[in-house]
C-alpha cells in the first residue's frame, strides 16, 4: 500500500470536511477579532505532526524538513468580513451556507484535513514536498494588517518555499496570479457659502461631475497573459461632500479602486488616474497592493495544471499570491469556495467542492504524476 | 427733555456697544449649549424696568403693558454656528471680529441696549409701543430644535404683536419677508458587488450622474414680490455613497436645499423637486421651514421704511419672521450684523453699525414719525 492510497484509505470523507467547515464558520473570526479561531486552529493542529508556531493570531505549522526537498506552503486567511445576518452555518440542498463559507473557512478545512488536525490524513513525511501551513489574520482589511507580511521576517524560510497554493475561493478551478489593487482619493475643491447666496461659492459636487463622468466610462478591459486573461477595472466606490445642509460644499472626495493586470506596476496605474483626473482633481494614492503574475510556465504550475484537467483562468481579485510572487515564489489560487458568493449575504460552498480540493491537493502532494485523480 | 432725549444723551456710545458685543461673543453658545449665555443675559436684564422670564435657554424680557397699546417684539437667537478659530473677539480697523459678530451677537447687544440691560437707557413706559424682547436658542439647526418655536404656546401674548423686527444680520438694512426653505435627501439605487467584478453590479454614483447634471443646471430664479427681488436658489449640500472601498457602491445619498421665495408653498417646492428627480430617484423631504411675505404695506412696515432712508431688499435667507408671519405677526429683518461674513471664518461687524442699528430702533420705537433721525 503506497502512502498515498493508505492516506486516501483513512481520510474522511465529504461529509466530514463540511463539518469541519461548520465548526470553523460558527467560530466568528472578523477581521481583528481572529483570536477564538486561531485558538481553534492552533488546537487541531497540536494532534498533527509536526511544529505549530502562533505569531499574534497568525497559526503556522510545518511538517518535518528532509535535507534538498521543494517546500510547498498551502496558505488560507482565518479573517472574514463582518456577517450579514449569516453567522451561523446552515446545510441545506448540498451546501453549506455561512459567513466564511467560500471566503475562506472551507478552504481552511481542507488545509486542516490535510494537516492531519481534523483525524487520519496522509503522513507528511511521506509526502512529495517538505510541506508547511499557514493560517493568518487581516487578509479583509487595509494592508498594513496582513497578517503573513509580518511573518516574511519572523518566518524567514517561507520565503524559500518553491510553490504557495492559497486557498482562496475558486471553485476548484486554478486561478493564475492576481490583479493589482490601487486605492486613491480624488479631492475636488470648490468654495463655501451659504446655500441661499450659492453665488458666492462653487458647488465643489457640480465641479466634481465632469471627472466623474470620465471614471464612469471607463470600462473593463481585457487584458491576456500566460494563457490566461484579466479584467482591469477602475470603480468610484465611495464619495462624500458637505460641511453643512445649508453650505454650498467646498470639498468633494472619492475613493476610487484601480485593479490592474500583472502585466503593469503601480506606478503605471496611478499615472493613468492621474491623467484621469487631470487638473480636476488632486490625487492621493492610499495604499497598493502589486500585481502578480500567472507563472503558467513554473515547472510545478505546470505541472499542477496540466496533471489535473482543471478550469484555469486569471484570479479577478487581489490575493495573497502577491506577497509570494514578490518574493520570488510562483504561487496560485486553488480552493473549495465560490468567488462569487464571497462577501455576499448567500455566501455558500457546495459540499462536493470540499472533497474535490482536498483530493486534487492531496494527489498533487502525496503522488507522483501519472498516479493522480 | 423728552424721555427720548433723555435716553440719547444717558446712552452709552458705539465703543460700549463694541464692548457689550465682545462680551456676549466671549461666552460661547453653540447651537444646543446656550446655558451660559442665556444666564449672562438673564442677569443683565434684571437691572432692566420690567419683567424677564426664562423657558430653558430662551430668555423673554417685557416692559410693562398698557391697554390699547401695540406690542412690538424685539427677537434674536443666542445661538451660533460652532466656531472656526475665530472663538475670541478681536478689535482691528473699525471692526469686531469673531464667532457671532455678526450673525447675531451683535443684535443681541443692541437689544440689551435698548432693554436697558447695558447700562441707561429710554425708559420703556415712554415708548410708543409695549416692548418686549425674545432672546432664544437653537436658530442654527434643525427647526424642530428651535427655541422660539415652544414659546407659542408657553407666552401666548407674543403672538398679539403689531411688529417683530428680528435682529438678524442685514447690515442696517431693511430686509423683508423671507425665503423658504426645504430639505430633501433623494436617493439613487444601485446594486453592489465586488470592484474587481463590476459587471456583476450597478454603480448608484454613476447612476446618479445625470440627475446630478439636472440638479447642477438649476440656475438661481429671480422672484419679484412686494416691491422686493427674491432669488431662488436650489443646491446638493451634502452627498454620501459606498459601503467600503471594496465595494461598488449600491445607494448614492444626497441632501438638496431648494430656497423658494414667499409666491409659493412648501408643497409648490416639493413637487419641483420630485419632477427634477423624476424615475432617478426616491425623494424624502426632510423638513420644511415656510417663506414669509415682504408685509410692506402693512402700516407699521410702511412707516419703518418711510421715516428711514434704508437700504431695503428682500431677505436671501430663511429667518424666524416666518414663525411671525405664520401667526399674522408682520415682521421684519434689521440689524447691524453683515450677512456675507455669516457662518465664515472671517465673520465681523463695523462698530458704526451697532451706534446705527440702536440710533434706528430708539428713533422708531420712542419717536413719533418727524422727530426721529
Amino acid at each position: 500500500m503506497s502512502p498515498a492510497d493508505g492516506g486516501a484509505a483513512a481520510a474522511p470523507g465529504a461529509a466530514d470536511l463540511g463539518a469541519l467547515t461548520a465548526e470553523l464558520i460558527a467560530v466568528p473570526s472578523v477581521s481583528g477579532d481572529e483570536g477564538a479561531l486561531a485558538a481553534r486552529v492552533a488546537a487541531r493542529l497540536a494532534a498533527a505532526p509536526g511544529e505549530t508556531f502562533r505569531h499574534g493570531n497568525n497559526v503556522v505549522h510545518r511538517g518535518p524538513r528532509r535535507p534538498g526537498r521543494p517546500l510547498v506552503v498551502l496558505a488560507g486567511h482565518l479573517d472574514t468580513v463582518p456577517p450579514q445576518g449569516n453567522a451561523a452555518p446552515r446545510f441545506a440542498d448540498g451546501r453549506l451556507y455561512g459567513r466564511g463559507a467560500s471566503d475562506m473557512k472551507s478552504g481552511l478545512a481542507v488545509m486542516l484535513a490535510l494537516a492531519g488536525g481534523a483525524g487520519p490524513a496522509p503522513p507528511a513525511e511521506a509526502a512529495r514536498y517538505d510541506l508547511a501551513w499557514v493560517f493568518y489574520e487581516c487578509e479583509e482589511v487595509a494592508f498594513e494588517r496582513n497578517g503573513l507580511r509580518r511573518l516574511w521576517s519572523e518566518l524567514p524560510w517561507l520565503a524559500e518555499a518553491a510553490l504557495a497554493i492559497l486557498l482562496e475561493p475558486t471553485d476548484c478551478a486554478a486561478e493564475l496570479g492576481c490583479l493589482g489593487s490601487l486605492h486613491a482619493e480624488l479631492t475636488v475643491r470648490g468654495r463655501a457659502a451659504h446655500s441661499a447666496r450659492p453665488w458666492l461659492g462653487e458647488n465643489a459636487l457640480y465641479r466634481a461631475l465632469p471627472l466623474l463622468a470620465r471614471l464612469a466610462a471607463v470600462a473593463p478591459r481585457e487584458v491576456g497573459v500566460g494563457g490566461v486573461t484579466y479584467r482591469e477595472t477602475l470603480q468610484v466606490t465611495t464619495a462624500r461632500c458637505g460641511g453643512g445642509r445649508n453650505v454650498v460644499p467646498d470639498a468633494f472626495t472619492c475613493n476610487v479602486n484601480l485593479r490592474f493586470a500583472p502585466t503593469r506596476g503601480a506606478e503605471a496605474a496611478a499615472a493613468e488616474l492621474r491623467a484621469l483626473a487631470g487638473a480636476d482633481a488632486e490625487v492621493a494614492v492610499v495604499d497598493v497592493s502589486p500585481a502578480a503574475p500567472p507563472a503558467a510556465e513554473h515547472p510545478l504550475v505546470a505541472e499542477f495544471l496540466a496533471r489535473f484537467a482543471l478550469p484555469r483562468r486569471a484570479k479577478q481579485a487581489w490575493t495573497d499570491v502577491a506577497q509570494f510572487a514578490a518574493r520570488g515564489v510562483p504561487a496560485l489560487n486553488f480552493g473549495p469556495g465560490v468567488p462569487e458568493t464571497a462577501h455576499q449575504a448567500d455566501e455558500s460552498v457546495p459540499l462536493a467542492n470540499l472533497e474535490r480540493a482536498r483530493a486534487v491537493l492531496r494527489d498533487f502532494l502525496w503522488t507522483a504524476g501519472g498516479e493522480g485523480a
